[in-house]
């Protein structure tokens, strides 16, 4: 464990509240701590068991009363930090948050920076880089996809498969060395063959991972939909049964409020988010009849389209030409698009060329009077369920998605040398690269600037 | 104590943060909390010592991971509540917080309404109603002043000074009682000229209390301060030094920001608040020379009136008129006026008869080159310090105001009733009236509806 300084923040978010916890980390917490306390010499005096000692305490400003909080004591090393660690929960108002932050400073603690309490728990083992980087996700996380990812990372499942990953690449390493040492004609070539099999699956799992990414980065920060279609076809109704419904379920619990994007629902736990949703919503009042540049702009931001018409008004001609002319004007092989078709209020019977149809998914429904739009959902969530969402090693952070990118250069570079049958040191130096890219992963091989950038995306008090 | 069901809430600020505290208070606290541990049969099986539990636990919902929390364990009857309670530190994710909240409601606790837990506090005699009242305004308090007040009336020191006011007009009653046991023509009046003099000293002491409620209120919300003065005189440049001056000190504790109105600034510890302030920040670009109606009406929401003038420009003879016309205009009573000479920087020395002049006190500033503002912080807070702000019955509450008013009522006819020599038991009514006023104000005689309002004004989960 290294003996860094002691430091300290508050750790709830900011504002008025009933209370307020504030950390305070690091060698000299105790005695720092301690000095806020009128009728206490030393924290370090009181018996821990297991690991922990909680007590109200009355904390004063020479003779002044600042607070009466409740103060737990967590001795090292088994803390968040793994350094000695009080946790102090007092009333939440600005003055009190601040005066006793101002009174652990003047005792000799210092301000925290943002992430700095997980950057020791890093430092001192406590945590690996990717499960430090979960605490972020898992702080930010707004859906139940989002919060399990985060999860899952925060338990080290991430980190096992990197680990495992890095072991087969030693594993590479030493049966390439024991090729250097043996180097005779015969025995390279009948070798190599095996070492191409292990790198053949090395670049699976890796291409796996880096495909992933896509998936893992939209579950974590939503699944962009574009709602696209003619002006009063009825796109803003749409939006706002999704967006209203979703926002009803939320406020059933209130004490708790949302302050996310707008445009963002939630279904199944996943969180799906509009784009360019102002401009949809000023469609309706536009006399253009497609608004194809807008129209282009949000198909290609989007993963899901959700193609509306007026099903009292359009023909299935109508239809597949407008189709056709999407299609050629844009790639929609990773997309899916699913037919709208609005307005079966005013219908009698559903047409039978569009029941029959299946060219694409189609959902009819009745944005105004709310009829059938579950099937939207259900139709959204489908589009998701092809993938395995519970799969524990989504790639879902850009770092380590950066980071992958670089590993498969190398492995091509590998591929590459054992076509070309270059020597085995040439070929085993992108394996070692390979090595230290895991370990910047995993946080075994970092610098200052690295742990900086990363820990500088945490907020203040974790 | 009373057995109440078990309510829940999230006890922090709301918003994204590193940690959020859950709070869980009622008989079934323990039973309710244990459901959301896999590995814990019940936190009731858990020895408390001395009346707290604390431990790591991992939160599931089924099988699902939601997060890993602190738990504390407060037992009955040590608690703020008077209630077993249990506080849950989790990771400050809205979906972690919804979800810990949501696994709470379903194994059978309910959401907590604003000030349950303080209004179960004050049911189970753990705190009487000032004491609690002033929860809300210490969890408000902005300044030192503002919090000191607070504390102090959490501490019992108001409702100590409530009670010694009952004790003294219980002993009226038996004065008066014992009169109305032995009435003779001479007794009685005998008696009277003691009870006339007792009563007097309790009037005084009422009044004292009514008096200082209005200090005790802009003490507690702050003290509102106008800026008057002809365009161009410098008065918004004045305003940003005493603001920006605050805001330099106040950032200097980052982790805590100011949600509060703008122009708001402490001086030792005192919170002013500029009223009118858009008014005043307008008025340099006006052509009007004095804006009467607008000035008229800053005057009379301040309790300071700074009153700027550019000295480089103004006569003394200017002054004394335009003071002359406001005097007239307006009651300045009980209000304070600074004059701000601004502008020194224009002049090579002073003007004698400005320096002379008495009648007001006087600030030479320059506010463009930030010279001798501290001149103005002085006058400011000395209008203050004629009041004895650490007597810790000011009256800073306008519940507590209103009944004392009424009380006031009460004395005034008790008064009337000894001059027109009326029958004891005439009188009686009235003192038992103030004893049921008082009884009010701690929370002795009280209805659910007066607790409803009282509890209402408070944050979710307090």
């Amino acid at each position: 464990m290294k003996d860094l300084d002691t430091i300290c923040s508050v750790s709830t978010p900011q504002g008025v509240g009933a209370l307020a916890v504030l950390r305070v980390s690091g060698k000299d917490s105790f005695e720092i701590t301690s000095k806020l306390f009128k009728d206490l010499k030393s924290l370090k005096d009181f018996k821990v068991q297991p690991s922990h000692f909680v007590k109200r305490f009355d904390i004063y400003e020479n003779e002044a009363l600042i607070d009466q909080a409740m103060v737990v004591k967590f001795a090292a090393p088994k803390t968040y930090t793994g350094e000695d660690v009080v946790e102090i929960t007092c009333h939440g108002s600005h003055y009190i948050q601040q005066k006793i932050i101002a009174l652990l400073l003047q005792n000799g603690a210092r301000l925290a920076k943002a992430g700095e309490f997980s950057m020791r728990a890093f430092l001192n083992g406590k945590l690996d880089l990717p499960q430090a980087e979960a605490v972020v996700d898992l702080i930010d996380s707004q859906s139940e996809v989002a919060h399990k990812l985060a999860i899952n990372q925060l338990k080290g499942s991430f980190s096992n498969r990197i680990i495992a990953l890095r072991n087969q690449f030693v594993q590479l390493t030493a049966l390439m060395e024991l090729e250097l040492d043996f180097s005779e004609e015969d025995l390279v070539i009948a070798d190599r063959a095996q070492l191409q099999k292990l790198l053949l699956t090395l670049k699976n799992e890796v291409t796996h991972l880096t495909e992933s990414f896509k998936l893992g980065n939209v579950l974590k920060n939503g699944i962009p939909v574009a709602i696209i279609g003619k002006p009063n076809v009825g796109k803003s109704t749409l939006l706002n049964c999704l967006l209203n419904d979703d926002r009803a379920i939320v406020s059933n619990i209130p004490g708790t409020t949302r302050d996310t994007v707008e445009d963002n629902f939630t279904i199944n736990g996943i969180n799906f988010r509009f784009i360019d949703t102002a401009g949809i919503r000023l469609a309706e009042d536009e006399i253009e009849t497609f608004g194809i540049e807008r129209t282009f702009k949000a198909i290609d931001k989007a993963d899901i389209i959700l193609y509306m018409i007026d099903i009292s008004e359009t023909s299935l001609e109508d239809v597949e030409k407008e189709l056709l002319f999407l299609e050629n004007e844009i790639d929609f092989i990773h997309k899916k698009l699913i037919l709208v078709a609005n307005k079966i209020d005013h219908l009698n019977e559903l047409p039978k060329h569009f029941t029959e149809w299946d060219d694409y998914d189609i959902a009819f429904i009745s944005a105004k009077r709310n009829v059938n739009i579950d099937e939207i959902r259900e139709l959204l969530t489908r589009h998701i369920d092809q993938y395995n969402i519970t799969d524990t090693t989504l790639l879902t952070n850009a770092r380590h998605y950066d980071i992958m990118l670089r590993i498969e250069e190398n492995i091509n570079e590998i591929e590459t040398g054992f076509l070309q049958k270059l020597s085995t040191d040439l070929i085993v130096i992108h394996i070692n690269s390979i090595l230290n890219l895991l370990g910047e992963i995993t946080g075994e091989i970092t610098t200052d600037e690295i742990l900086d950038t990363i820990f500088s995306r945490f907020c203040i008090g974790k």
